[in-house]
């Protein structure tokens, strides 16, 4: 017999960074909410993702009380490596932009997340099943889920969040009518491992070479995350230890004495390679945020970033809906959001064919590409342009007007 | 009856802006030179090309004494407009990067470089036929043509340079063996017009839209130059004026109060779309220079621009290696010009893909687009960072070192 129907104000499909980030800050804001997620905390846990934390981002866990386990085991990095023509480039974040980025893998974010929801009360129902969303455009839309111990239940809300990602229920419930959908397949992915080695590097090394794309990037002083591009449909299992550090090293082979360091592979698999973006973020009283509305490639380390961007917006928007009484502020939401989300678009896109080998591209199109590496690292404005970007926008300003000077537009 | 070969130190083929400015250069520098050329003074004169020089190249027509017609006739421009979303946004190339570009078209350069060389006594025959190089290893290499009368000559120099246009004989006489060509293929060109109408905006243009690009640019008070993207195998016989004007009124409709004045269609051609080039720029003792070696798609303004600053290094080259004997600089020559075309192809290549639309471009495409243009204008850096490369790079400045305030990295 199914159960009374559970009331709340927000009701969050979700329980990754975006949907728990949302919960903690409505929590603050005295707005009620509860979480499904069809996986188990350890589930989520167990799965290996991003490292790269804008500031703003790093900042939000600090200041909305999540903890800051960020700023005692991340890592502040000030900017990162270009490396082509066998050289490295660095790119100064913090000399250009003022600002850094800090290495703190998705799955600690994660774990501060659920702690903190844990530890304040916080209404998270992980391992659902059967999840549905209903009566989105009705004053009260609904949840329907089966919980972890098996009984039928419903939650209904004043508005509905989808942050389910990319294959989620939520989106999926728009009538095809009522959506947009913006995409672009890439002729390549990234094989990704994991390895017990010192760093090779103090910070991420984006290589481009003649072979394609490669990333060697950091987890801990042991363990290491590196990443070279391959074929879509690449078997990790045809890729024996031995085989990775080849290709790996021929990809970062060079002159300026770079060593890339070897040790036990623990961990491969190929990751998907897509651009997409959902419009509008809004179909009713339902919101989305984070990968439910977009996906970026995973060569700009926007996608949980633009996940936290969304739900800092999401959590302005609905306490000004919910607390204030202005319903008005939910459509201001995805617009303001939809800005930031096209513009990492563009930055993936262009870090992605700056540094890829497109199967059929000509030598032309490869010296192009070394063309660009090196205007972008030869002028400061190209450098800063690409910081600003990597770094979250946090220091960004317009353009100056007419007449100013380029010192004065800079403050 | 053959006439005895004419001893010069450097025979230049190709009397268009690079080979007459390189006589002027040599002159300058109390070296010989004897160019050749298929085409009448009048036929050169009377072509239809590119209107944007680089400030660099302004003053290098003013300090090499060929004259300073640029500066009383010639029109500062500060900036662009860069149009998308159905508005214009100004990229201000004064206040970002204290340079301007000016309006000239190369018809004016052409004029005045044949104008000095002419009154400077320079040896220069216009109207040749049978153009033929040899010997291009030898010591004196040698080019044979049938004069304007009719009479067959040869000229035998210590250095040969070809300045003879993508579609020359000096390219083609190295042995394929010898070189190597970068090139890509555009599914589009550009449908040129010369109007006479008064003008719609004080500088270039440049504009995205749904049905393509757009350039709307500047000759005079009364004549105008526009541009918009069409198919490479467009008819121009099959654009009367009404339908050019619909088409440009179409792409640059817009919110912004912004108007195309419009006047009698008075020349319409489709030009063609390419990136090449040709490696090394050297082979035995002929160097090449300008479209010989190297060709841009129009969008960035760099075919002339790249070709007059390759010949400021060759005339370097060629000083320090015939006046002061040191042949090794002849071999500096082409790394150090490749250092800008490849960067000038980027560049024309940036320009080309944020602006055109590309048959099978997806919806996505076209919002990232926007988005790019978006953080472009928005961003004091990417602002500058495209401001540098259509000035010129002439006040461009490496990317900081690590430690250094992005102020005074601007300094």
């Amino acid at each position: 017999m199914p159960q009374a129907p559970t009331r709340t104000a927000v009701g969050i499909v979700g329980a990754g960074p975006a949907g728990l980030m949302l919960s903690q800050l409505l929590a603050r804001a005295g707005i009620d909410s509860v979480v499904v997620d069809h996986r188990t905390r350890a589930e989520i846990q167990g799965t290996s993702r991003a490292g790269i934390l804008e500031a703003d981002n790093a900042r939000l866990l600090t200041e909305s009380g999540v903890g800051d386990r960020v700023l005692r085991e991340g890592r502040p990095h000030d900017g990162i490596a270009l490396r082509f023509g066998g050289e490295s480039h660095r790119v100064d974040f913090r000399a250009l932009v003022g600002e850094s980025v800090w290495l703190y893998p998705q799955t600690d974010v994660f774990v501060d997340l659920a702690d903190a929801r844990a530890r304040d009360g916080g209404d998270i129902r992980f391992g659902v099943s059967d999840t549905r969303v209903v009566d989105l455009t009705a004053e009260h839309p609904g949840i329907l889920f089966t919980d972890a111990d098996g009984v039928a239940r419903e939650i209904r809300c004043d508005i509905l969040v989808g942050a389910d990602g990319s294959r989620g229920v939520c989106r999926s419930a728009v009538p095809e009518a009522a959506r947009t959908h913006f995409f672009r397949e890439y002729p390549y992915a990234w094989f990704g491992v994991l390895v017990d080695a010192p760093p090779s590097a103090p910070e991420l090394v984006y290589t481009h070479s003649a072979r394609g794309f490669a990333l060697i990037s950091q987890r801990t002083e042991s363990v290491q995350r590196m990443y070279f591009q391959c074929d879509p449909d690449e078997d990790p299992a045809a890729w024996p230890d031995d085989r990775v550090w080849a290709e790996l090293q021929e990809r970062v082979r060079g002159t300026d004495g770079f060593t890339l360091k070897e040790g036990p592979v623990t961990d491969r698999s190929v990751l998907p390679f897509r651009s997409f973006v959902c419009e509008p973020m809004r179909y009713g009283n339902m919101l989305l945020a984070g990968d439910a509305a977009h996906t970026v490639p995973p060569t700009g380390a926007k996608g949980l970033n633009l996940a936290l961007a969304d739900v800092r917006l999401l959590a302005e928007a609905l306490e000004t809906a919910l607390a204030k009484g202005d319903r008005g502020a939910l459509d201001t939401y995805g617009p303001r959001a939809l800005r930031r989300v096209w513009r990492a678009q563009h930055f993936s896109y262009w870090m992605t064919t700056m540094l890829h080998r497109t199967p059929g591209a000509t030598d032309f199109d490869v010296r192009r590409q070394l063309g660009e590496l090196a205007a972008v690292v030869d002028s400061a404005a190209g450098s800063t342009y690409l910081a600003e970007a990597y770094t979250g926008w946090s220091r960004s300003r317009p353009a100056p007007p007419r007449g100013h000077g380029a010192q004065e537009a800079r403050l």
